[in-house]
């Protein structure tokens, strides 16, 4: 198979570079170009790059000379890890001259001719696309870091008893704020109560990512959904405490059995990114944790655990998500794969 | 004024230290004794504590020499830090032979003729004592650390308003497991999402403590309330982010209201220990924090903030308390207050 | 008596608050202004700052307006909370018209003028601002944050024994950077083994400091000094584990005891915001840590512990200083209370 | 290949554990049993161990029943991660009845016929155990995590150089301290300037290891060295500030030379835990850092920076070694494959 060419967008930023680290060795995309601000622009990815992947920075990678945002670059798909400041624009011009973007920023998340996507939850929303006026290039994008932990959860529970109303508080990871992000003085012994945007994400982001794809369109769900976000002293993955209401009750055990169930779709499975099993549940009392289970299925599976009755709603449980693989570039890639599989990358 | 004398019991543990710390120059009490387990006892203080106190060990404190916990030591009121495994009897003994007992651990509190006190909220409750027979003996208690910061947010809105439903989910200090505690491997960039016992006691113990004196009794308030509670790397002070019900509908600036104009009764509100405002509202976007609030009225004032509206419930807010000050020592210490102030400690 | 007017410079950073905590009641000095960048000038200062004192911001203080960093503004100190981008040259421009300048920023701390300054030990070093040509004016300094704490142990015995050389490395506290100083990204689960232009101060300050002041002029000591400088996740005060060769060889406990009997000299000694003991050295094995040891004298105190023979010099110890307060605005207003007892702030 | 079948003495522990996780799937050794204390013989590993692995319990391993800790066990090797209170005797009697013991812990480390052993530097002192009496059993132990870490970066210097004398300053790992190891209240905001037993050992082991083996035996290097131990909020890895003179002085171009070339013999060099550089030099002003270096090698190569003239001494820099893979178990398992290159496993 010869690989399908890809540009990162913002590539020097903190989504950027785990584009970077996830894409190096794709199986299906090779990397042609990287992009950043015109600051950059000129210097080698090595040069330009405060690098804090994981892995060593691969030195072909390094060598490569960074491009400005602009949509002259080689490409078939545009992974963009770009700030939501310029995400909307350069996105949409890139989309125009034929790139696929698969983007991560907020920006074009709730356009209604826009999926949302979890490939697990909402495969069949990537046909909206259809109705965007880019000839084969295309916008599709993944939710926030804490929505996408959130709404695999709810999903299996969705459609096995339907929702009626969440809560949800979040305890989440400095990751998510980028670099330079938080500041040390204000995370180390505390936590702070309020992350910009964060609730408001939390709380519309899922009603169309689980909404019913008919007549062309994404009908959203309608779920009340009220959303509490905090940051903690953590690197990586959000921990969030939840309530659900359910329409049809059942038994906690039916909860597990659902989760423990639940799969994707036949062609979603086996893409190289999709985890073996979307979610697990963990009977032990204190699972599950950011340091235990983040890197579960490689950082895409989320982990859940602690369910209990609620005496207010109806059940209670916590969850954990890696908020930059799940909850950004793995999930974006994801998203990629799914286009390609789908189609949506034949010329 | 001759002080009164005291004893505190187990003084070398989190709580007894804070005892130490609070009561050493308490304008009304002198301490008189300190006790510990066997292998402490004959030990001089200094030597057998671990001191973690913000000011050094006092040297006259330190000089004294450590009794075993046995109810033959000198003493009008005992204040006790004793682990939950030995405070039950070791409580009711010393109130068998005329100590006030002030008791932070958990094993009489849900007792029906025993307060569970916080006396801003509930100084009426004090007459239960009347019920006890120990003579001029007598045990109460304050509740839980996590517990007694929802009350004091809680109490104000009850009282206008009425509650019908209670959801928090709490993100709790270090402090609150005492010492080792908490192994430093399980909460350096983690949460744990579990804290043994601690759920339960905050879905019980508000009730008892919102609740009404009647006939020589206390019923117990009716509320909903689904607690979930997570320990996070902060030395000090829990936050809780909270979404209540109420029984009769106010708009948002009728709640602030009733925070800021809450008091205690007269007799209550200036006890040395008492806080200028038992709960104070910030209109900061980011308030309350663990750093930036929880010394507050020398930390016995709860902070609150971020009211919104709630899409489930009716309202959120977010509630910041010290643990080992209003949550532990600090609260024990009024209640001993209250109890002089009332009449209790006369002979 | 009737207080010295003062102005703090740079009021609305790390250090610039710090003034105004310790300033706002101190018994000679009164704040008259307060001066920030032009953005902020205009403001009143509870506008512009972003508090994070450990009191809360004073009613007065906050309703005061913040005026451009110029020297038109009243007052007979100047306290110079300012960046060393724009320090040289606005304290200059204060001393011009008059203001006694007491700095904490690096600009003119070498200048042959102008005294290094810490008054338990080089107290005769003021003589040199007779040589400054500013009339009434003057610019006098303190240390770096992490030399002072070295000095202060080490002049106790370079006097006694005298110093040929001396290691040290270390671990400094996050305020030191500043607001908002180091990512959290950097420095949760991690150390950074390098703060910009630290090891180069600490190698030389100490040199001026311990120097002799002779004919008008400071002889520099002549000491080997290497320093490695490494930042921890710690709020405030810097720990340091240093080594030292001694010209003249002694047993430990005259080392411990040279400590022990180190006292200021009697003007000094009793002024307000002298520490009661300038060192303190500990016994207890695991003696000095931040947690504990740095509110010793309200954070004037420098500890010390740890004392053993070094197999490669003499001898090694740790030593632990609280950078904000002795190490910043606490030594610049010692600084300034020498000022007025020595009479240089008469008319 | 047939596999050669091991147990893993103290299973449960935290160097056990990893022994788990870097043996499961080691290509020469496979696990055949598992020992711990009396309390958890007879149970499943799954139910003894609190995992605390990167990877999830493997489940062949977790169905594994646990053996007291008794030398009538299956098995060649044994390699101990047993705790200090009960190694010595238990590692001899599995030496006695045939084992190879490749043990972690400090027991046997200076007995004069045992190998304190770096396979990179000091292969040629395996040679010892044909000293010890035990027959095809044989006890070889690795040294302190922090002393591995420091010799890495002596052993190339002394070769080129000569060393004269070295001072070392420790930051070491909260997992060096085992589970439940340091309390999490005297760590978060905190450093410890005291682990017991430390500064010893990094001041005898180096001089074992990098003695010169002759007529039997080892003869010990004659270096100074002064180790200060310090313990940081940091998980794993421990970052060291040295300084060294040298016998034949060198510019500093000729150190890092020494490091980059620095390689194991040839028989060490593809051992399967062996790295492909043992060492790495940064250019990077502020490398390296726990959280970028560490994985490096998977864990095995220690990685040095920093590197500038010392004042007091000749040079100075920066090292950091993985401690629980480098500095224990990697480091035991590499002593293993070097035992079985060398022909010691066979019978």
């Amino acid at each position: 198979m010869k690989k399908i060419p890809v540009v990162i967008l913002g590539a020097t930023g903190s989504v950027g570079q785990k584009f970077v680290e996830l894409l190096h060795e794709h199986p299906w995309f090779e990397i042609v170009a990287l992009t950043a601000s015109e600051r950059s622009a000129g210097k080698t990815y090595g040069e330009a790059v405060r690098w804090m992947g994981d892995m060593a920075l691969p030195p072909d990678i390094a060598a490569m000379t960074i491009s400005p945002t602009r949509p002259d670059v080689p490409g078939r798909v545009a992974f963009s890890g770009l700030d939501a400041a310029v995400a909307g624009e350069a996105e949409t011009a890139f989309a125009r001259v034929g790139f696929a973007v698969v983007s991560n920023a907020k920006n074009h998340r709730m356009e209604t001719d826009v999926p949302l996507l979890v490939p697990e939850i909402n495969a069949g929303h990537l046909e909206l696309v259809k109705k965007q006026a880019f000839g084969k290039g295309c916008i599709v994008t993944n939710p926030n870091c804490s929505t996408v932990g959130l709404v695999m959860a709810l999903k299996p529970l969705q459609d096995a008893f339907g929702l009626q109303a969440v809560q949800v508080v979040t305890m989440q990871a400095l990751s998510g704020a980028g670099y330079p992000g938080v500041p040390s003085m204000d995370i180390v012994d505390n936590v702070l109560p309020f992350i910009s945007g964060e609730e408001e994400k939390m709380q519309s982001e899922p009603l169309k990512i689980l909404g019913t794809f008919k007549n062309g369109a994404v009908e959203n769900e309608t779920i009340a959904i009220s959303a509490q976000c905090n940051r903690v002293a953590v690197r990586n993955a959000h921990l969030e405490s939840v309530s659900v209401k359910l329409k049809n009750k059942a038994p906690a055990a039916e909860l597990i059995r659902v989760w423990q169930s639940f799969t994707a779709g036949s062609d979603v499975r086996n893409l190289p990114s999709a985890p073996e099993k979307p979610v697990v549940y963990f009977e032990a009392p204190d699972a599950p944790q950011p340091q235990r289970q983040r890197m579960l299925g490689k950082g895409m599976t989320v982990s859940i655990g602690r369910l209990k009755a609620c005496p207010v709603l109806d059940y209670r449980f916590v969850l954990l998500v890696h908020n930059t693989i799940r909850g950004a570039a793995g999930g974006a890639i994801l998203n990629a794969e799914l286009l390609y599989r789908r189609g949506f990358l034949d010329d």
